[in-house]
């Protein structure tokens, strides 16, 4: 199946405890990419990027046979640009600058080949964007993937609840979920959100994993013990890219299936983290995937005498 | 094999965002115990009270075959008092009042017949006093597991350290186990404690699981998620309590076996969150923990097609 994805491919600037970044390669949709790119799935990139934007990071993308064809190049304007610092913990992060450019106005433009994709993952943009793109398909995609943060919960609420209604998966940060219902329970959370519309609700928890939700369902993996998280940057997106494009390529939407999905998006976030910015994700292999989802495997088994 | 704990036996009084209660049951040894009854464990309690303690929660215990007869009773004194208040996240909670009491010089009286346990469950306590239980022994028993917390980290360095170095097993929490070692990365952090002596470090992470490491090794099961967490009092110990049952019951030590008494204490945290105190803990049957068990394997069970 054909995953469309949109989402910011920018220049971000990261500084951790281990080191600081010039301006790399960034963007949601950037991570989104590689990481589908991983499993060879058919990716379809749809964002903006001003003139200044390096013709080898569309030619890497490009050789990883991602369909760069949906990213618009405004020559004179300049790429989206983020700069943060992470603190100790790499659980709090300061942003300290946020240059929109081209993503000020950015209106996404499906390309015509990409408009029957039946899994469509909508990165966290401003809802009206991500509404946007939903009008363009010629047909309602099989599944939609919608990503968010807290900024479009205290910003856009109508527009981002309209947009969450016509969603089938949800995939939301643990404080974002509590945000968005009014719930601290995460088990409550998760119900008030089903009944906003997705069917399946998906709430990660950084270093603790994450949860997928769906009814009286519920299916939870750690995160990969790791011994240094390097940069947590892209993690959340290299998830969805993981997750998504495994759906892309089983074409199954069963919750056991999802749940697979999880390992795989979890996997490429595991990856994502071990280097700054995409440096390691563009390296993984299928074999080292593989690997990596066997570590999960042998992570979380075990067998009961009782 | 025979199972003994040694730890408070205290009079809890407990404020959630849910309710609040006078004084009840409380105290590490009473959690424990009532754990390592479920599975009907040799279970043999250490401890000492006041004349104020009533005979009903001592019979109670009797009746669970919990052998009590290693719980000190000084007539004229009082028994061990915490009261705790939890604040909305229920992760962090404010002491209201500390009265040690009896345990203010307790010197724990390790019973004749319970001198060659082979299981040895080091409750939270002055690290002198689990030193002078282990003095105790017959003979070293084997598998010792050992819980601390901060307060030891902080005032009893050397004395900690000598315990630790004499034990096989420690249960900690994140937290802890970051102060004990001055690594931020769990991973590190259990390095760092396998080093001061065990073989086998638990990392407690609350809602989000816990962590067993062995050399390279390491297993994670996520906690349960629960709609509502009413009283995480006495979590832990019920954790330390059904694991080390279960390691009595199995006669087992490898890590697989670690990892099925993993779930088994995580199963018991669980049931005792679901109400105030040892409420939920007293009414769990065989059958009760066996379905929850089902309940983590379903939680954490895939299967992969990649």
């Amino acid at each position: 199946m054909k995953l469309l994805a949109v989402g910011t491919v920018a220049f971000d600037a990261i500084e951790t405890p281990f080191g600081k970044t010039d301006k790399v390669l960034g963007g949601a949709a950037s991570y989104i990419g590689l990481a589908a790119s991983v499993m060879n799935a058919d990716v379809n990139l749809v964002s903006v990027v001003g003139g200044d934007f390096p013709k080898e990071y569309l030619d890497m993308m490009k050789k990883k046979n991602i369909n760069i064809e949906g990213i618009e190049i405004i020559d004179n304007e300049k790429t989206f640009f983020w700069s943060g610092k992470y603190h100790n913990d790499l659980n709090c992060r300061d942003t300290l600058a946020t240059e929109l450019n081209v993503l000020e106005h950015f209106e996404p433009k499906i390309p015509k080949n990409c408009r029957n994709a039946e899994v469509l993952l909508l990165g966290n943009l401003h809802p009206s964007v991500q509404l946007s793109v939903l009008e363009q398909m010629a047909k309602k995609p099989e599944v939609i993937i919608l990503d968010t943060m807290n900024f479009w919960i205290n910003h856009t609420w109508d527009l981002l609840t309209k947009i969450i209604s016509k969603t089938d998966i949800i995939s939301i940060n643990d404080e974002e979920a509590r945000q968005l219902s009014g719930e601290y329970s995460l088990v409550k959370a998760a119900q008030k959100i089903h009944e906003m519309g997705p069917q399946f609700v998906i709430i990660k928890k950084g270093e603790h994993g994450a949860l997928l939700f769906n009814d009286n369902q519920v299916f939870a993996i750690p995160a990969l013990p790791l011994e240094e998280v390097f940069d947590p940057t892209g993690a959340g997106d290299s998830f969805a890219g993981g997750f998504a494009s495994y759906l892309a390529k089983t074409e199954d939407f069963s919750f056991d299936n999802l749940k697979t999905a999880l390992i795989v998006g979890s996997a490429m976030a595991s990856f994502t983290v071990e280097k700054f910015g995409t440096r390691q994700l563009e390296n993984v292999t299928e074999t080292m995937l593989k690997d990596r989802i066997q570590q999960f495997r042998s992570l979380t088994s075990f067998s009961i005498k009782l």
